[in-house]
């Protein structure tokens, strides 16, 4: 991030403020928080009101504050002693014009009642209001996220030669975080390993099933540079693969590639459901129950939803980056999902992570 | 667990429902939705009513709740198709005696816009009403706790050996996940590890600074057993020791243990802070600013408080379990907290973790 991204980020929020009738808005959610200020830490909270942008921190934090934000100019950062709902409240009952203070609807019943007790400003809901400019990404988001993707790629092909029967889910997702935490990174979450069957459950946590001599490998797994996140999901076979499998993955292979070409500015998301969803149907294969995609950032799922389950009338527009993700799940068999991160350009999608280069599965042997 | 404290728990729920006048219970936190279901999965909630514990849960987590709870009698489950807040508002909706229903004071105000206007009965907000019943520890929460707290010790003793000169501190914290991960379990929390100057933050996050030959070591960490957690801080001196670390380590040891022996059935939290200050100031060293400890169980930091900051008048009880955690932070030279994790009994206190066996400290060298 520079200085004149940050700026353009701040004045967009003004103008959504000044929609709704907002003078100012604290922002508690810390992705919001580092969004608007570069800040990093945790426990701060930022406020934006028509002239200035505040960051309320703490001792722990102040001198990482002022390293990561950008100048007084840009970010006034407050060191607070006692609770942050009370440093709030005294930067807010400075300036008489401020009648309306915004929070953020992901807070809890218990801090919205703190804060409409605490503050002269009237309080009032926001829904979305930063995720729906952060959904837009400047070019410094897009190569974080292109180098996120670069990193958990990285970490994968330097454990490949170490994916050996007898080991566990749960250690080759280790193995894997290890990696990426070798190359100076973060897991972006809770990494899936899922062998054989497990695989057929897409939400299917690591655990003590060992790989087998002839068996599957479902690999959901991502890093973060900068905050910013990647998401990709990777299958094998090991051993020797059945013809079956390689049916399967070939036709899933076909209904991303076909979904991935219906990414275009303007485009409904749910038409890139359907695109996936039709060369799967076309093959007689189950459909899956989760999304086709999600929108990746600073948060592993944000803005916009890439599914059936859509907003009527909402469009996937230029700028947003988004994972295409079609899974075929078949219990007792198997499952194979595949995953690549995708920026949304004004002529169409470009895949950030490395492309799947192939229509054929890869095979692991020993 | 097992049905009988199973039972036990929703017993002691009803009864604090029935206190603050609530008919029913709308169960959203995870934690507290396992703790009174057995359930360990994710985007489930529980129900509680006078008569009934419902789970709502949905497809990809029905087996699994089958498995894990105990029977229709203890835990009724739903598998819900549309929403939770629809498959709720359904249940609540069946029995006309049901006039209020409790939500948890941490859920957003988004949702709970959403459950007063979907839901029949007057929706009102409850406060830490599970938190409290679950400070008190049933016998097979004692017990996870403690394999947890054995399995972080057996994976930092596993990787001793590993730490070299030219380590980063992320490759360390990375080393000591994977040896806990191997182990079968997970980390309790995002690993600290802290060499130098660095330990005096005492939330410094793991970065690229490389262990020196003659150096210092802080290691913040956990595992978790049966979703109970546990959490440890230990420090080393590597190469050599120098004088005045020793001796700050030998003080603080003792601080730590006055504050140990502080912990007793009916004891302010107050006075076990104070215990700890009382030994560093009569060394000369620097108070620390966070809490002296915290409660542990299915989240690394519950109830109670163990610090200045704790209620008046609330006292420690048996059942409880603790971390205590005092540290010393001399900024541009180091920082040393020693932390373990106490059970409190009827009689005094009990260390979970295996005792910090000398005031010396432990050196390693090459």
């Amino acid at each position: 991030m520079n200085p004149e991204q940050l700026k353009t980020r701040i004045k967009k929020i003004r103008s959504a403020m000044s929609l709704q009738k907002i003078d100012a808005l604290t922002v508690t959610s810390p992705v919001n928080v580092t969004y608007l200020t570069a800040f990093s830490g945790d426990d701060s909270w930022a406020i934006i009101t028509p002239r200035q942008v505040y960051l309320i921190t703490d001792s722990r934090y102040t001198i990482q504050a002022q390293k990561e934000s950008f100048g007084p100019k840009l970010c006034r950062i407050i060191q607070r002693k006692g609770p942050l709902t009370q440093a709030a409240q005294k930067i807010l009952s400075r300036s008489k014009s401020i009648e309306t203070v915004g929070v953020e609807n992901t807070i809890t019943i218990a801090l919205f009642d703190r804060l409409k007790k605490l503050l002269t400003p009237a309080v009032k809901k926001t829904n979305n209001l930063v995720e729906s400019v952060r959904t837009y990404k400047d070019p410094g988001e897009i190569a974080a996220i292109r180098i996120a993707a670069k990193i958990a790629q990285a970490a994968l092909e330097n454990i490949t030669d170490n994916i050996k029967p007898d080991l566990t889910e749960n250690q080759l997702a280790a193995l894997l975080d290890l990696q990426i935490r070798w190359l100076g990174s973060y897991p972006s979450f809770e990494t899936i390993v899922a062998f054989g069957p497990n695989a057929a459950r897409p939400h299917h946590r690591p655990g003590s099933r060992k790989l087998k001599k002839n068996d599957t490998i479902l690999i959901d797994f991502g890093a973060t540079h900068k905050g910013y996140r990647s998401d990709l999901t990777r299958c094998f076979a090991v051993g020797k693969v059945s013809r079956f499998y390689a049916k399967v993955y070939k036709a899933l292979w076909h209904a991303q590639q076909t979904a991935i070409e219906a990414v275009l500015p303007g485009a409904d998301p749910n038409s890139v459901d359907l695109a996936a969803k039709n060369v799967l149907k076309k093959y007689n294969l189950p459909l899956y129950g989760h999304g086709t995609g999600h929108g990746l950032g600073l948060q592993v799922h944000e803005a916009p939803i890439v599914s059936g389950g859509a907003p009527k009338k909402s469009t996937l527009e230029p700028g947003q980056v988004i994972t295409i993700e079609p899974g075929v799940y078949l219990p007792g068999k198997f499952g194979i999902r595949i995953e690549d991160d995708i920026l949304i350009t004004k002529t169409g999608a470009k895949v950030l992570s490395k492309k799947t280069s192939t229509e054929k599965v890869t095979v692991l042997t020993f």
